[in-house]
């Protein structure tokens, strides 16, 4: 195969010509696939439908007799904080269990420290930095810019963030309050922290007193290719070297269950689990707790959950083999993209050539496939080299993806040959 | 029947003498019953069963065939938004649906409001105050000394907030944002407004721009005696009197189904629901879908709602009935104790003479029963003449509020008959 760079102007007009015309074929056929958000499919859905019956009303009784239907039981169901605790590897007076969404539990905790501070500071952050890994969930860069706190970008590594580069920034400014991780099956590459990374995000020097780790576990339990990923438990590591309150973890059962209708939890050291309830219990006398229950009866323990994730994984796997599948059979030794194989999570990156992530994303749409905004892994949405991509194969279903393969990669490739051409 | 302040000195002894023993009695009985919160009773709770079967595996589907158990859908399903516009009589598009907690989206917006500022203001609130109508809800007034807002009592009248004190103070202080109001069956004191001051909040002026009603329709729809009371529309009053954006409206279904799996909304002007839809779109991708969808079709309607209602009213009238028995019984021409009789919530309050309630709450709680702390009824907790008890009679049995009764009687009289043993 000849490399794209190796062609010759003619030869890049001859490709050109082809891709222009497989485009245009592609166009005609009208489809409409959405490969915008990590939205698991349907069937996934239906793995999760036995919660429908887990609690009725012959049954809705707690620990103690507790009347779950009732107010109170602030911070979560002993149930499921016992069932959190054997699954996430913490004690069960570490989990502070909320609603539907630990987006929401992430956001409130940093509109916290922005009120009133966080165990270990002075009081409320102000003029607060954060480090940003790129790529990173968008969701996670648009809660910083919506709440005043200045983005750093470092670059996420195969292994996790450059901790160089962040071992440098928290040294010596005190502005800098944290830094999002998405620790296992990152949002949107795939990788894994390794121990070591880890290990010094835990231990290393920060001029903050208050520096958080937003150690957004959300994909804990979500791999479909080989064994589950371990990684180090940061709040483990982080008592071990001294410094206990600054990790905050999360993790939800939104793409293990129902995303919309799951469970959140945070799980934090004992001085951040007391600012955790003492706060929360100011605004809520408790969250669902028959939705908790539901949950920890559908599950039972941690072998049970594997169990179910199982169910997933045989229904991500060709999804993301499709998608790796078009990858390598368009692009494999042309010198054009590079992309990776997450062996977990909801998301592929690609890496195109500067410049072409905004224009494919535009001829992707134009026939009929969607996709995430360019910039999107990116803080400010900005793409300072607009290449990158996100690719989120769950939702549609198989011959969709293989579909939306076709689009994306006839779009991509005659955006980079036309890049290339426009060089020449 | 001779009133305590006409009795002699040795007619006090008496009767002093009478009260210890009767409560030495009751004492030695051992029981334990809790007053303090208005909880509904597991009878009441009973009444919404049905909702563990209101949504099966087989039908999750919503409108235009959504799936409900995925994301999406940030501001609320239009099945449960139209079925709330009916019951509180605004537009489908004025309401924004949350999760379990009515008190949650009030505190949030709060919070934001000091992060961002609202609609019509000019940035973040500072050094804010809030009034506080007193009697009122002490978690109100929790919120507000949690973010610092300061609190400015004034008293709460028979037909609302005392509103020449209201209106002088709001005049000419703009860092008087907003007012806490319990417009129907008023936590703790049952009263309703009455239209012409509510007409009043909605037209007076204020120094602040960004001036904000907090009306928490707690007790819409819960009524226990007569017809339901009517309270004028407090969005529709305001929007005819120009300042469509001063009203936040909030109700819930923590006390028409389950406190802690029920659903919480906000009603508001269009630029309010804008800014609150913007806010939470970054904090969530949408709240409990299904339990919304649970919610509507138990109802089915606003008939469905007040039919449901009515069975609530039949547990509650008898035990607020012997609450007031047990009351006329003990202090009727006494001159000693006030109280009202509600119509609706789930409250009585007592005022005693000065000095007494904190005495009253610490007897009554050597005899087995258990009140909200003395001062709950108050910003920061204080009740400077010590005097006002609140009652929460919906959670213990009929038998138990009969119980409770004999033992708050006896020691609200045994402290008042001293205070007046101590002045003579």
């Amino acid at each position: 195969m000849t490399k794209l760079q190796d062609m010759s102007r003619s030869q890049l007009r001859q490709r050109e010509e082809a891709l222009v015309q497989s485009h245009a074929a592609l166009r005609g056929r009208n489809r409409t696939i959405d490969m915008t958000r990590g939205k698991p499919s349907a069937a996934q859905l239906d793995l999760s439908n036995g919660l429908f019956n887990m609690v009725t009303e012959a049954d809705y009784l707690g620990a103690d007799d507790e009347d779950y239907r009732n107010y109170g039981v602030q911070s979560g169901i002993p149930e499921a904080k016992t069932f959190f605790a054997e699954c996430l590897d913490v004690p069960a007076e570490s989990i502070f269990i909320g609603g539907n969404s630990s987006l929401q539990l992430m956001y409130d905790a940093l509109a916290r420290a922005l009120l009133f501070g966080v165990p270990g500071g002075d009081g409320p952050w102000r003029e607060a930095s954060f480090i940003c890994p790129v790529p990173g969930y968008d969701r996670h860069f648009t809660v910083c810019e919506t709440l005043g706190i200045k983005m750093i970008s470092v670059d996420l590594l195969d292994d996790g963030p450059d901790m160089d580069a962040v071992e440098a920034l928290v040294a010596n400014d005190p502005a800098i309050k944290g830094i999002w991780c998405v620790p296992k099956y990152s949002n949107p590459n795939g990788i894994v922290y390794l121990s070591d990374v880890t290990r010094r995000l835990a231990a290393m020097t920060t001029a903050a007193p208050d520096f958080r780790i937003i150690w957004d576990n959300a994909y804990a339990f979500h791999h479909f290719e080989g064994e589950l990923a371990q990684i180090d438990n940061i709040l483990d590591v982080a008592a071990q070297t001294g410094n206990p309150d600054r990790p905050l973890m999360f993790a939800s059962t939104s793409k293990v269950t129902f995303p919309g209708a799951g469970i959140a939890v945070i799980a934090a050291s004992d001085a951040n689990m007391a600012d955790i309830v003492a706060h929360t219990a100011v605004a809520t006398i408790g969250h669902d707790k028959l939705n908790q229950l539901r949950h920890e009866r559908f599950f039972g323990n941690r072998r049970g959950l594997h169990e179910h994730m199982a169910k997933h994984a045989d229904l991500l796997r060709p999804k993301f083999a499709a998608v790796n599948d078009a990858l390598e059979k368009s692009f494999a030794g042309k010198g054009l993209a590079q992309w990776n194989a997450p062996k977990g999570g909801y998301f592929v990156t690609v890496d195109l050539p500067d410049g072409c992530a905004m224009e494919t994303i535009r001829l992707a749409a134009e026939a009929g496939l969607k996709l995430t905004p360019a910039g999107c892994c990116h803080p400010y949405g900005r793409d300072p080299q607009d290449r990158t991509l996100r690719l989120a194969p769950t939702y549609p279903t198989q011959r969709e993806v293989e579909q939306a393969m076709d689009i994306f990669c006839v779009s991509a490739e005659l955006v980079s040959v036309r890049k290339l051409l426009s060089e020449h």
